[in-house]
């Protein structure tokens, strides 16, 4: 109280849209070749280079998609950047500006939107992403951040999700199941102090998928690593909703089967003994926890050998007729549906 | 209650996100030929021909920017549409595409979101825009409406708020203060009906104000015109705050002061009766009324011969040099400043 009295929190309503608006402009600095001007007009002018424009959107709802009592703010103004990024890195494109939208009632300090910035800045920085635009609104209730990405490529390196062919070898980078792991954590050490508020919450030895939860990455380096290679996937998605919904937007896409081989499917350790310990199975977890941000890609066969001594990537299944189905496989021989299950915003299983 | 047992509705949560996003892709016919790839893949694809690709986004929400208790849905979805194209308009561009984020609660059903979805594709066609792209979300209460829009223009007929110079001519685009004048009476009629149900509202002889609140439309002929004309105006911006807010914009960005004359002022005369009987002086309406949607902008004195003779254009003041500040004189020679109140939308005034 001491504290707060010598250093006042100041209410949104005092600083008000204008005052926001100014505050966020001055710390744009502008960096991508195809940015002609950004924050300060009724539109932001682009240039695209003679290359074709990507454009995508993502939005994250309190209450929905995050808990403000866990994830502090400066973590989800990068996490809501990320997400967005990963879309374009799915397309094998590279992504160049943002623009965001927030909506926040009036519970929110300027202080607490600063540390939102200041994450989405960091985002920005690191992937090399100018902010060309947005708009900030009140709102009733809470916090809606929706974030729409622009990125660029040339039209012959565009991938799609409706190019996988019969046979095509089915990958993914990192492993899956981690931010899903992640979140269990959270919520469970939530619930102990939520029912005795002595206990300290215990996160140790489990940095990696609180990371992947609360700091994910978007996979730059895989778009990279697929021009250094000379590889353009047949097609490719970002695992958001989990493997089972991903795959099935591939095959639905492509009008194609898939056979997925669980023992193949990467989860990383320390995300299996957590899982393990709350009684979830890994599997499941990476099938459909979702937001791992990793891509899921086919290749062709003739790409394999190029591709096949690399780390972080796994080979996971390969591509079927469509009469085949969707399947897993596990160790045993037994071949189970994948359903799209995917992430039922509406709150509905 | 008969009627809604033989037809009841559908709660958002039995069709999924999803479902949800199957049900408006099959609604989709993309046509402008900037479009490549649409909605159904994690990001569009756009091809901006050689022009410079201008983009913009606007975020509606429930309880601050529109009353559902008298904004029907499907007017709802027609105005967050041309409230975004009056942007890329704003720029001296064409729009071509849109993207809608939907954050609603499960109060709302599907036949509801279908009459949202009724009125932004009709803004589509009327308009020739497609709508690419964009995201679905649940959210605890109400409902926020997100839309980014993308526009296109050659890099040289792009006109930015920081192109106004000494004595240029401030023009502004059909009348103003007339969708302020429309929410007066809109909640005047709201407020008798809730303390007396059995008292319909009385609407009559009020069609234009209602519509510049309920339908406004964005001036894409005022585009048409300057292009049909030859002319590019200096600086442009769409009065969304009011006149008051939008000048002070231009006379920031551009480095000068502004001299706008009270008795040239465009307002209707529906407007004028209505504000007048609620004793609410005109002039302030225009000045702080905001979504009017109309166009503000600055043409150099040469260029005053080709525009005067149009129709629905007025001339409402000069651009002046920075030190005189921005002001509005009344017909008694008495002069005023013009401060950016606009609209602070964190409630405070």
């Amino acid at each position: 109280m001491e504290q707060e009295k010598q250093n006042p929190l100041t209410p949104l309503s005092e600083v008000g849209e204008f005052g926001l608006i100014e505050k966020i402009r001055a710390n744009v600095v502008n960096t991508a070749p195809q940015t002609i001007f950004g924050i300060g007009d009724d539109a932001a002018v682009l240039d695209s280079k003679g290359q074709k424009t990507l454009i995508s959107t993502d939005c994250l709802v309190e209450g929905i998609h995050f808990d403000l009592s866990y994830v502090p703010m400066k973590h989800l103004g990068y996490k809501a950047v990320v997400v967005n990024l990963s879309d374009i890195f799915a397309m094998n494109a590279k992504p160049a500006q943002i623009l965001v939208t927030l909506a926040a009632s009036s519970r929110y300090t300027l202080e607490a939107i600063d540390e939102l910035y200041e994450g989405i800045f960091a985002a920005c920085q690191a992937y090399g992403v100018d902010l060309v635009g947005g708009d900030t609104s009140s709102i009733p209730k809470g916090l809606v951040l929706s974030i729409t990405v622009l990125g660029y490529a040339d039209e012959a390196s565009v991938v799609y999700r409706n190019g996988a062919r019969l046979n095509d070898i089915i990958c993914v980078s990192g492993d899956l199941g981690g931010a899903y792991a992640g979140l269990q954590l959270l919520e469970r050490e939530k619930r102990i102090f939520m029912e005795n508020s002595a206990v300290q919450p215990d996160l140790t030895g489990f940095d990696y998928i609180l990371e992947r939860q609360l700091k994910p990455e978007a996979r730059k380096d895989v778009v990279d690593l697929f021009a250094r290679l000379g590889i353009k996937p047949t097609a490719m998605i970002d695992v958001s909703d989990g493997l089972a919904s991903e795959i099935n937007h591939i095959c639905k896409e492509s009008a194609c089967g898939a056979r997925i081989f669980d023992e193949r499917i990467p989860v990383d350790p320390q995300s299996v003994i957590l899982l393990e310990e709350m009684k979830v199975n890994p599997t499941l977890a990476a099938l459909n926890g979702g937001e791992d941000y990793e891509l899921l890609f086919t290749i062709s066969p003739t790409d394999y050998e190029k591709i096949k001594a690399e780390k972080g990537i796994s080979f996971i299944g390969f591509i079927t007729p469509p009469e085949f189905g969707v399947k897993l496989e596990t160790r045993d021989g037994i071949q189970h549906n994948l359903e799209a299950k995917g992430w039922n915003a509406f709150g509905k299983e």
